[in-house]
């Protein structure tokens, strides 16, 4: 099969996305709102900023402008920040009902919408109407875009709750060392996606602070602990968590200084202002606001999350790292479940 | 509270949980069936062989004779390989029965029996008449002894079928860096404790063939599932593999060059014969025979557990490792669950 795919946003995991589309033979746009990444895209076949020392496709072709991008699409791939998903999906709405389509839609973002506290997938569904598109598919699982840009093997998540749009992602994007596994638990798999950018931070932080293996681990146990009980409080099967994109996407994301949220936390462990962080990590950090979003969402609904309060109080109270995860750390022994 | 605590075993966790006893004011007696080892704990305080650059409480002492050990002891914790504890355990058992005793049992050995595949508990329960022992407590959990010596936070799992016994295990334990968390799943943390160690042998091999992050997450979360397929088929409770002794057990396993079982998997990887490897390694590699076990009992239970066969074919058929875990990896991409 060969498809009309628009991916929308060229950050490191959008473009390599994009890439391994086009490999499969596929006609692929990606979409992107700088025009200088777009020319260097097309004209050198890089994405310098967000992937070093790779070179794209020459297939593949890179637009700033969403209605072209969009022309015939028979599915569209979102992979653009969360604080941006909503103003996208409102204009790609707006040429979809010009157009006429009804494209499958994808995402691969990971963040909840703050004030809202809306999934990926709500916000999809909100701003295109039903008429304009199919069931919207989420891709996530264990994946730093740097190992699948060198084809090393990857298994990830395609999450529907239609069995035919989580076959259908599956087919697109099905490689010798990208192997894609359905399942329909889409909420478990958003907020595992979103949430396990916390657990990072935490863990990073405990590397920074000087923690050892055993410490992150536990913080890791614990953390997939508080993300399941907050999901399946939303009507998430608890068993995701225990697959690809819980147990698993945690473990990469956490163990890795490949992770952009890993590296904040370490940053911030050893002793840096949030600012200084922030400002020289040059892309998003999505697991800042994915914190403040977790913490209110869990006092809102009275789910015990000490690990994402401790980092939320560092965060945005200005608490001190190290005694926040020493108290942390410190919590009275007690059952396990 | 202090107690009179045998520790029998004196490798390196036996060792340093023979070490945290002692600074939680007890009377320690570590015995070993090595006499020079002996020696050296009571003269050097120190274990050369298993914890480098590390010195013991001079108040632990180390004993060669078992009965002197075991002279009004008030529990026994076994930290002895999987393939001695029946030998050790019918020797303490008519030291008891002479002595009248009813000591708590308490075991961190991490294995399953050749040919009988009795988890540990079994063993001892089968060995020690009921009337010489109260209930068995397994701890087990993330932990590098490593991180223990240097007093850095390790969180860990005491599992009894008595909460009595789980509590009492928790209190002997519990210091500010050495937390106890009890859960009643004897089954599912003794089949997770051994059972890890094969998917540490399969991440190290990873790592030893060139693959990269994504590869070694999802063969730890797939192999955690197949871990809890055949746990659950003899009544463990799947939960336990998303808490300390399962996610936990596995991250610090599988993630860190300390563990040996990821060490040989790596030098396997890397092409090394598997007796040099066993030779040079020096300490039991209780990976290999858990290994076998697992796999005869996946056959005989029809679980599917396909990375405990590929290593199985590895190391007990000379099957080549670069084939068998291209294979392995590269299995049809299906329904996660």
């Amino acid at each position: 099969m060969s498809e009309k795919i628009a991916v929308l946003g060229a950050g490191s995991w959008g473009s390599i996305l994009a890439n391994v589309l086009d490999g499969n033979g596929h006609d692929v746009r990606l979409w992107s709102y700088n025009p200088k990444q777009v020319e260097e895209l097309n004209t050198q076949h890089t994405n310098s900023h967000y992937i070093k020392d790779f070179t794209f496709s020459p297939s593949l072709v890179a637009y700033s402008d969403l209605a072209s991008a969009l022309v015939d699409v028979d599915a569209i791939l979102f992979v653009v920040p969360t604080k941006a998903v909503r103003a996208v999906a409102g204009q790609v709405s707006e040429i979809l009902q010009k157009t006429g389509l009804q494209p499958q839609l994808i995402h691969a973002s990971k963040g909840i919408e703050q004030k809202t506290y809306k999934r990926i997938s709500q916000i999809l569904a909100e701003e295109i109407p039903a008429t304009n598109r199919k069931s919207v598919t989420v891709l996530s699982g264990p994946s730093h875009a740097e190992d699948v840009a060198r084809k090393d093997i990857t298994l990830i998540t395609a999450a529907s709750e239609s069995p035919d749009a989580a076959k259908y992602t599956q087919k697109l994007f099905m490689t010798s060392y990208f192997r894609v596994y359905t399942n329909s638990d889409v909420i478990g798999v958003e907020i595992g996606a979103a949430l396990k950018n916390i657990i990072a931070l935490g863990a990073g932080a405990l590397h920074g602070l000087g923690y050892g293996d055993n410490a992150k681990a536990a913080l890791m146990t614990r953390g997939l602990a508080e993300i399941s009980r907050l999901a399946t409080s939303f009507g998430a099967d608890p068993m995701t968590f225990i697959g690809l994109s819980g147990v698993g996407d945690v473990i990469v994301t956490a163990t890795s200084s490949n992770s952009r949220n890993w590296r904040a936390g370490d940053e911030l462990g050893r002793g840096e202002a949030l600012d200084d962080v922030i400002n020289h990590m040059g892309m998003v950090i999505e697991g800042l606001a994915t914190t403040k979003a977790a913490y209110e969402l869990s006092q809102e609904r009275g789910v015990s999350m000490p690990i994402t309060e401790a980092i939320y109080q560092v965060i945005y109270k200005g608490k001190d790292i190290r005694q926040a995860i020493s108290d942390l750390m410190q919590r009275e022994g007690r059952s396990e479940f």
